[in-house]
């Protein structure tokens, strides 16, 4: 059986994008052969490098602050260029992406893209969300699955007054941890497919 | 007193968006000074675009399909490259936009820049939305202005099996209607701020 | 050997964007093992639509015109929504971008942020550009691959007074090429993933 | 005669950007009635954040590393939160943006929306660069001014192997200069105009 390794790579201001980054985690940590990394971007060291470096998929959540991703994500981001300079070395990893800021919208897409642009640089591979959007009828509920109506990334919506214990809600962390499922997933048929093709030749 | 007109040019497919274009309008007729041309960019005719030149701003306005504005919206886009070659006439007259779509977030933001990035390559100065956000509290409600938490224009989210006289709800058409009210204003700034520089010249 | 399709699916004004099509479908066709359809979305035949169905892989092209995606690309894009409904049935299959304009920046990436978001909607799996940036030194030229610095997707300028049989240069449609290439090869890596994820199973 | 103010703020890493910003507080300095404040977020004081709020214009700028603003740039965004929470105190005053890499497209535009995506939350309105774009015909040059093709905000290139002394050039900086006396003399036009509304009032 493949054993395949995802880091999910998040800052977090308040607890609420670790919240959802927990979520995310859980998401790939249920899918068999699967490991996850839940590596915090304010904390790393050598062993979060590692796994970073030894991934098949790296999954970057940031807090949407002022339209566009966190300064300690950047700095993150900032700090791989040892990664890109000799290699790409992350080439061909699977990358995906998650944010939460406190309104329904609230300019998170363009943080999404953020984090797109920043892996399509380094050469990796994006997975959105595969889920139809909820919330959108009259009989609908906040409790639907992808709520907000996002497919670059998930997004979740934690109110401003409330503990990352409480928000963001139930159906935004289970979008999240269907995000992780699925590119754990991916992963797997990723490694499977390298590994017939090396085989092959 | 200055006069200005201000249009608001749209699309909808459904009749939602119509519904905020509608607000809009109503936004820009309720300053004094200031005269609105309503104009539906699928019907086109000679009157629309002489208001279309003669307005001192425009408010662009479309739904968000799959994720960019409409092809009906950018058509229209496409036919006022007459106005851009030989210029550009709209040069320095104020824009704003606004979108609607069946989700909450819904890649509305995407839309909001093709719309900006129009506007830019025509020169034309942008007016974004200068409401706080609403609906972030647990107290909170999708009754509170900005209730989607949009800056770079106007969002509104209109339920799917809902007509458009019911959709987009109140707290969108006013939040629409706000935007439409400031950029009249500011139209009104700008134009007798032209004018006094033109005297003092 | 696994035989994969994958359909290049493109609109072109004056033919400059048709030839970076070309040079992406060269790539695709240099890959052993895959197959390549090249389809004008302005002229779509239910072949075509079989060819999209039936790929593995679509890479999506479009001109930048005043900022965003044509408006005859959109339109093919709002067309898919049977696919969509019920399925959602391109699902899973890789997604590439590509644009042309007449200048080196040209606000293509929002073009390319159009078609990926459009992708995303379609719970598609988007491949980049994996190429260091060229043309970026004093002794850099425009001969080098990825002369404009683009990864979210390929980019190409070409001159608007030169015709399309000399424009986009050999830089920019060698460029196109390895994404074509790229693209193909990793469409046979997920093939054989599922193949083998399947029968173990 | 109305005495403005335009602040330039701005990051550079290794002087490129700060070229491209002292360029543009030329073509600010350049206007009658016009002062301008170069700041360097990165070394933020008192007098500093008074120019700050005292301004009628802010023109941001940063390089794009990895596809988006700097981190230290964003930095600075985070810390405006006193700005915006009690107000927002900066509404209405006039924005535009300006950044730099070392690749000609190098994914330049989403840094030019991070910026406006921050300005637009503060209620400010963006200004744009009204340039027909050069360097696009078998006779053109680099030497053109909006060689690039940027109206969102200025955009230069600067080649990474040569000194903050020699790039970006001229063209880049003449560019960014257009920037800033253009949000000068907008301003001049806005000051006028309000004081001309005021006393109407």
């Amino acid at each position: 059986m493949d054993d395949i390794r995802v880091a999910v790579a998040y800052h977090t201001g308040y607890g609420k994008t670790g919240s959802l980054a927990r979520a995310v985690a859980d998401g790939v940590a249920a899918v068999d052969g699967a490991t996850v990394d839940l590596i915090d971007v304010a904390r790393l060291d050598e062993r979060d490098w590692a796994a970073l470096d030894a991934s098949d998929a790296i999954i970057f959540g940031s807090p949407t602050y002022f339209g566009s991703l966190s300064a300690e994500m950047k700095c993150f981001f900032e700090s791989t260029v040892d990664r890109w300079v000799d290699g790409p070395r992350w080439k061909d990893k699977l990358a995906a992406g998650f944010t939460n800021s406190k309104t329904m919208s609230g300019d998170k897409l363009n943080t999404l893209f953020d984090l797109l642009a920043f892996a399509a640089q380094h050469g990796m591979i994006w997975v959105g969300l595969d889920l139809y959007p909820g919330w959108h009828t009259a009989a609908g509920s906040p409790e639907e699955l992808n709520r907000l109506g996002s497919w670059v990334g998930a997004m979740s919506q934690a109110n401003s007054d409330e503990a990352p214990s409480v928000v963001p809600p139930t159906s935004d962390l289970t979008t999240g941890e269907h995000l992780g499922r699925r590119v754990a997933e991916l992963a797997i048929v990723f490694a499977r497919g390298r590994k017939a093709v090396a085989i092959a030749a």
